[in-house]
């Protein structure tokens, strides 16, 4: 049975219970953050002049370019982890390449030992 | 002097303006995901018979939800990263360590070999 949680979040002013399986805390945090952006456009000269519609739409496209901005960091992030897996792999391989060579000379070098000795 | 873009944008039915350092293009995808977003709560049994107010909260929720979402993975790449990080300067470290033992091994070998001609 999935848990249900229940949080009281306060958002632009007004209170919202909000039920689902989010916890209380992440609930509030994301409240928190939707308040402060709202605050950001509120505080901007003649943004609460505007008709309804325009502030709310406002507030949705900064809202969703915080999406876009993090969206575009992750491909960054993921690209660069996709490289260094690369870069890890190639030395194993190459790290793996110089070990043979060193036992090789290890090896030879103590046949020439057991070799010499046994002149 | 900041270029500024001019782009129409259709969000919940109506047209907006919009200016702004963004491309059109961008403007246009952050759009298309905000109306998607909208798109699927309304799809919700019983959500347009909400008060407005109620409805909006739901769309900056599940806007700042998305957000939250890849800021976690973002968190969770960069760490990813870091590891990788680590094992690249390790492997380069235990590769230089290799490679020089094997350098002294051929030199050594390289002074044997001239040392037995000159017997």
């Amino acid at each position: 049975m999935e848990k249900k949680n229940y949080a009281e979040v306060l958002i632009d002013g007004k209170i919202y219970t909000l039920g689902g399986a989010e916890e209380q805390e992440y609930l509030q945090k994301v409240a928190a953050y939707i308040n402060e952006k709202i605050g950001i456009l509120k505080a901007q000269p003649g943004f609460t002049r505007q008709n309804m519609d325009y502030q709310e739409v406002m507030i949705y496209l900064n809202l969703a370019d915080d999406y876009f901005k993090t969206l575009q960091e992750t491909k960054m992030l993921r690209a660069q982890k996709e490289e260094l897996e690369k870069e890890v792999y190639s030395l194993k391989h190459e790290l793996i390449g110089v070990r043979m060579k060193l036992d090789e000379k290890l090896e030879k070098q103590q046949g020439d030992l057991s070799g010499s000795s046994r002149e």
